[in-house]
């Protein structure tokens, strides 16, 4: 029998309330000689040490599988519960959520960049020279205005550009019958003509047919930017369709709301049926928001980003500063105290590593039921002595679950 | 998706050099009213001690599964990163191995020993009286002189036969075509003649030849045993062909060079295609070996024996005792430190058990991004703190090679 089927079949509907809090990247790594601390560690954190002594458990993450660093799009998807391996969300689903496109089941998305084109046709430059984003901006918009659908006479599709930094811009084709992936459009060097992007499977009527419109999409496209002196092409990768993910509602019984500030993760949110709060700027003002939607809502995603944006730039003390400002602010959200709550990370953005990284994240779960590990604070280090142990990530979301006691006996 | 296929989609090869150190049957247990301590706890090791203090993540490996322990074969396989259940070697394969035999892809081999029969070819002893290993040797000698080859006319095969302890001895059949397994040739009781050895799968054709084979080999061989007192028959079990495993190099993108003193263990790396490094005897010579290859590849598997054979024979001084010669030699390896350096073992051989065991073995993984789990010293007790956690032995490799950064991020 399927796990998931067996969860869910032990599922049980129930009033609780449940908080997931995400400091993006928040794992971090003690090196020796740089005073063998983390950020977490050096923070000080009153407010989240106070709230470690009302008793949780702790653990370790790991976020795919042992040594993947996943990109936000997989690091989320197993916070929501949903095997990232199993559910891939393709490049240009992802670069679309990122710049706020609003997608929809069956949408096809595509990273896009301009190149430079010789006369003939041959790419002389991929990124035509990293033109600035204003002028991206201003190519996106000529194509926006010129092409507001593609695709052979009669099976015509509604196209979507989106600017986004530099040379870069997203695609998306949204109708009827659409399917990824398609092979990229880019040869990956100078000195070829634009590839033409072909179908993964080409007994996919789907994908097939979507091929087509990309190929009449550059037909439409490239005459609307000949004259430009540098960015007269343009090349796509990950040309893959929104893939359909068993909504989070359905799975968990569990009406969900995301508190985000970045686009990015409203958009992965919306991929599994979370409905998008706009408004909150700060961590201050989500945490607000949450005590304002508390009943309408049951379960609660809410993410912080600066943790992360510290950690790629390799930046210790700003990523010290962010948790601190989360710390701050943590005593709103517990004026209602959640019966569940989870911190923790989409993965570990270690300052070392000025990037995304395998190291498995440090998580956090109190609940009336959670007992408590013991432990003073809640750090790297602490919790590789906690109850939870080393665990997939996409277990989180069933633990916190079973802290609400939403699932039955199973068995006699 | 297979995760096998994932990591190797996102494998980037690096110039890093990494050393997979294996203290055969390291783990142990600290028993009540024995000192509560382990070998690893009570040794002295300034230089382990002085090396974890640079920083490593630590932890404890199942080599198989929960509650299995494993021979050599499955806990070196696990060890280089194949699943041991998947990928599994007969007995055959892996006592000829320890044997020193050379096998190519394909050999059938099997573990053999002489018995006794009555005139009608009745087993009366099974193992021949344990006769010595002199006329093990004396008796193979005979075997191996008088059959060169074996199997119908048109389909003879080569026969390479060795000597082991004993009454023991193996027996490789090598040729186009052959496949085990088949049925062990041995009753399991006195009383019984010896039996047939038959195709696993009777459809197997190559089964069916190598069973034909044997059955040759038989009616060569008996007759040249007849007038020995004792071992005038013998017992075949283990039939298996070598099992065509993934190149290491392809899987990893890593060169491999294997340093072991024992037979077995140079065996078991060549199986995966590691280059055998033939001429140290010493784990400081091992090491030496190390500093002079250190061009040549990208992967080292170092092996020593000595704390396994300690704890086989319960011999918990002499277990302390090898870990502090390991200790002594360890400055020699780190003078040219590899960028990854894993050290644990194929598996715990508890002295109290004086054989093999499934508990966790202890594993320390340095690097300059290993982070550091703040533990002074490597031990059982102190890896169960580790951030690494509790994790199959299948991983390890996975993780070194994160290590390595040799892993490209997974999603966007």
């Amino acid at each position: 029998m399927n796990l998931d089927s067996l969860y869910s079949e032990l599922t049980i509907p129930t009033k609780a309330k449940l908080a997931l809090i995400v400091l993006d990247g928040l794992g971090d790594l003690a090196i020796v000689g740089q005073g063998e601390i983390t950020p977490l560690e050096a923070a000080r954190t009153p407010n989240l040490d106070a709230f470690v002594a009302q008793g949780c458990a702790q653990g370790r993450m790991i976020p795919v599988a042992q040594g993947i660093t996943p990109g936000s799009g997989p690091g989320h998807l197993a916070l929501f519960g949903y095997d990232p391996i199993e559910y891939q969300v393709g490049r240009g689903v992802i670069e679309a959520l990122g710049l706020g496109v609003q997608l929809k089941a069956g949408d096809v998305a595509a990273r896009a960049n301009f190149c430079s084109l010789d006369p003939k046709g041959i790419i002389i430059d991929r990124r035509a020279g990293r033109i600035s984003t204003d002028v991206c901006e201003e190519l996106c918009g000529i194509l926006s205005r010129g092409i507001k659908r593609a695709g052979p006479k009669g099976s015509e599709v509604e196209v979507i550009i989106q600017p986004g930094k530099e040379h870069r811009f997203v695609v998306v084709f949204r109708g009827e019958g659409l399917a990824g992936p398609l092979s990229s459009t880019d040869p990956n060097r100078e000195g070829q003509p634009i590839a033409i992007a072909k179908p993964e499977n080409e007994k996919s009527v789907a994908q097939v047919k979507t091929a087509k419109i990309v190929a009449d999409f550059y037909k439409r496209a490239l005459p609307l930017l000949a004259k430009h002196p540098r960015a007269n092409g343009f090349l796509m990768r990950g040309i893959a369709h929104q893939p359909r993910i068993p909504l989070f509602q359905d799975r968990y019984q569990l009406k969900a709301a995301c508190l985000a500030v970045y686009p990015m993760y409203k958009g992965l949110a919306q991929l599994v049926g979370m409905t998008k709060i706009e408004g909150p700027k700060t961590i201050a003002e989500q945490f607000e928001r949450y005590l304002a939607e508390y009943d309408n809502y049951d379960f609660f995603f809410i993410h912080y980003k600066y943790t992360d944006k510290a950690g790629e730039d390799g930046n210790f003390e700003a990523k010290k500063k962010a948790i601190e400002d989360f710390d701050a602010a943590l005593p709103i959200l517990l004026r209602k105290k959640p019966d569940v709550i989870a911190i923790t990370g989409d993965h570990s953005t270690p300052c070392a590593v000025k990037g995304h990284s395998w190291h498995p994240q440090p998580v956090l779960v109190h609940s009336a039921l959670s007992g408590s590990d013991k432990l003073e604070r809640f750090t790297e280090t602490g919790s590789n002595m906690g109850s939870l142990g080393v665990f997939k990530a996409k277990y989180l979301i069933r633990l916190m679950q079973a802290n609400a006691r939403m699932f039955d006996k199973f068995g006699a």
